[in-house]
């Protein structure tokens, strides 16, 4: 089992969704930096559930606290520890899943592998571990911001229509300004290897593409290939179709990759499925859920981008 | 700079193009496994370019040299060590190229990064480093079929027809069946994150999707979600949108997933670029180039996917 | 910076002397191990300050707080995070240190690598951080007990007399029963390798070493070399200078160790020093200290040899 | 099994003693250093048997051939591959080794880790493999002193006499002048730690103290501690106990630090013993061996010190 991610800059998470609470300890972070903690507030904010239909009814507070790694304010270059209290736990709800493995929920892999699965909320399954993930990923990102000027932006896709009791698909495009050129390396953990992983290791996640992505399917290489000139003394790409890195390697131009995420996996239409003790069983599953991803995974995008990318800078 | 693959199987590779050789190690093989090295050959051979017209002229006969690791044909479970001589090194063919950054390759990376490289035939970024995969590959996916079962298929998409003096984009489909179910991690290191940081570790790749992939976007929950019942005191998937994977870990279903690949960037038709010493130049390439990248990197597609998915068994 | 130990059972500890807390997160724990928490306090206890002259006054009551991994008193194969808040914390103790570096402490080097420091107590490097070390052991050195039979004993040496305000040096001997033979490994991660790296990770060890040790510098290899015969059907070493282990490899016979630390070098007596201001100075240091290391590293010596051992043996 | 040695640096050795080559992988070093390959052939001479006595009558060229990462004598920031052919192999001296466990190597150990070993020589356990080090080491070392000035310095202690047909105990102490202050990490991985560990895992090593050592027993606090002033301008230790190194930092101060190696296992005087189908024996070895380790591991100490203190500086 493998909780952390990072080389140079490593973030542990740990906590299961309905247990005390869940957190991380953000390892290799520069000392000296004075940390906005309205920014971190405001991150979760934006990962957190909102009163729209189509976002989960659980409410959490989702107040940080911080634990080591910063006096006054500014970082002491030691490990940042910080969890976040789960309050609103009604693990009731989650009693008559206790013997059953929901559809296209890792329920029933975890009991494969370990024997044995914390039923209530998805244990350390659930999406509620991205909170330690948002946590980390705004540090990231003021750091990449305030040092080097870098800047994370996404935009979410979706469709207009999301059938009634049911769930749908959805897209987050992120684009990347000011990535310093020369960052990654060549081959087996490449710039784009890195954002692969980073994106994947995002619950739902199916798809990763860069720059042209599986569009270049379609192209010839005079199309494709980025040209290059030298103008007012600046070296300047014709076109960007390798999406700001070449050879596992930033370019200096802006860095553009997609995401899908499938369908939300909970949904209150009743499906077969199987209980841990080899029996065939219908299941409607009620409680409390999204019915699409992007928009709250956007977040997430976002602080694996920027986790990602101050591992590759710093 | 990381040029190692794997965490339990870990595969170092070396090499530059035109140097004296490309090579690789092999650590944490298991001992008193018999190799079979006509199957290393074969695998070789379906790497190497064909007499199609859209593969490279440059032949390498690719005798192996194995140089540790391995007696009277068995493994001692120390690092396996081999060598691949290069001997049919055109090097003079890229003595117009030593101060041009060829469009879409690494040539201007590497320099941002290193401050040297190896110009002849691309050094380090060329796929002849690939070799070394492909022989380890070959190890690991002998030791799958054999002690798990394990089967690997590739299949190659292209277009049907490759405009005169230009390239084309291709892809590589990849199943794999008999992956024992609850293999794989469920938050970092996710078997998905392992085979698309795999697959991304291949030059030119640009996008990676698993199961029902980026047309998960399309679809609705109950549609997508994949069913399970016990019949006859087995459990089936009345569906495999998942590919083989939930939560980061094996279903024991076929594992699936699609990679596309950019067009050859090296292109006989002129093209914008720069020196080294900042000069704007009309660059033409000759030399020996694939014209189509898919039906060669199919059997690295299949390596690196072997090395992965015994990394997570061993 | 590295604060994290173990390649398969990995610690990674947080927390300053004087911050809100000290904690740990321990991932690769196996699932399904009930965890005895009296254990856990005991061995906190015997890391903890006595009564008598030789230690510091600080009283902690180090209560552990349990985050995750742990549903009903087991295990569940996630991550266990638990954190001890330090409540005793006479922080104003420090004020006159602020700028001074105190000899043989880590002040200086500290400002030196981080350009800052948490400089209540040590801050990091406080002995206080062992308490994560401690709370983790516990729960290795019961798996190792009731999986595989091993035990770890301890004793203490030291000086009968302590000089009046003044420190003295002091040793720990470690033995390890029931080490399974043919564990770890033989090149560059050796088991004598593992644990000197253990040993070494704890604040003031100077000296380790193994089985006969340096006293194997005055012996012949006639009188060294371990013989072997079977009797009864079972291997036997006719003596155990290697210490329980060859070729970096457990024999199954007991593994020793010694292990030595320097003196406390918080002391009452003037000592000349410098500030971060570059000025010379004389410190007498006032607080709460001990006056020798081995009665309570004891503790951390059996944690850190639990935690090596059962990273070799999952 | 864990073949490879450094975190930044990387060092991957392979090779059988017997079989083919020994040779490594070093991954990690800077690009753009012109190699003194005079240098290399040196450290390697120094680590060769001499002709005295004590030493093994095996002699080999040790001609190193590089296979990848230079160019025209610089490195190229790709990984560097060298093998060393073995091609003094008396084998046949091992014949009759084949099913005994030679007592103090690490035969016996080998096969309960592995269930097979390379009998000839020792295999991978023997000390033909640390030729790669000193290749890998002398790069380092020429590193570290054109770009730093560090410079490391070895003496080898061992007993006047050695008795008829026997070996002895021995030991190299260590000094390094000019490592620059403030390297190492204060927790886990302390630069003490690096150099115990690159220590143990070389054949033979049985203890590690460094700066005042296992003598810190004996002495008090107030004698112990390093007192500090500024004179001139220039921070000044007034003793050096520390060894250089305070709280896994570098302090600047010369770093020294004491090994002890075992006497030489293989004697020819007759020893009990045992077989692989568990039968008691006496053994009595012929063939090729050193009777003292010191003289040539010193250049392995020297190797892997600069290979440690590189690791912390790039």
């Amino acid at each position: 089992m493998n909780n952390s991610f990072g080389e140079r800059l490593v973030l542990t998470t740990f906590g299961e969704s309905h247990g005390p609470a869940v957190g991380g300890v953000l390892d290799g972070f520069p000392s000296r930096f004075r940390i906005d903690f309205g920014r971190v507030a405001a991150a979760l904010a934006s990962r957190a559930p909102s009163c729209v239909a189509t976002d989960t009814s659980r409410r959490e507070p989702d107040e940080v606290e911080w634990l080591s790694g910063i006096l006054d304010g500014v970082t002491l270059g030691t490990p940042i520890a910080f969890i976040v209290r789960n309050v609103c736990q009604r693990s009731c709800d989650y009693d008559a899943l206790r013997h059953v493995y929901r559809p296209s929920h890792a329920d029933l892999t975890y009991d494969l592998r370990y024997g044995i699965r914390d039923y209530r909320g998805g244990g350390r399954a659930s999406a509620r571990e991205t909170v330690a993930r948002v946590v980390a990923g705004s540090l990231a990102e003021q750091w990449l911001e305030q040092t080097h000027g870098v800047t994370i932006e996404t935009s979410v896709t979706m469709p207009d229509v999301i059938p009634v009791n049911d769930s749908v698909g959805s897209a987050v495009h992120c684009s990347v300004k000011g990535m310093p050129a020369g960052k990654g390396t060549p081959l087996f953990s490449k710039l784009q290897a890195r954002l692969a992983d980073a994106m994947f290791s995002i619950p739902a996640c199916r798809s990763f593409e860069y720059g042209s992505g599986a569009a270049s399917f379609g192209m010839s290489g005079s199309v494709h290939n980025d040209q290059m000139e030298y103008a007012d003394g600046h070296l300047r790409f014709l076109t960007n179709h390798a999406g700001g890195i070449l050879g596992g390697i930033s370019t200096g131009e802006e860095i553009m990759f997609d995401v899908v995420f499938k369908p939300v996996p909970s949904i209150s239409l009743p499906q077969h499925t199987v209980t841990d003790d080899r029996q065939n069983t219908l299941l409607t599953i009620s409680g409390r859920h999204d019915r699409v991803i992007a928009p709250r995974a956007a977040a997430v995008v976002r602080s694996m981008t920027a986790l990602t990318l101050m591992d590759q800078i710093i």
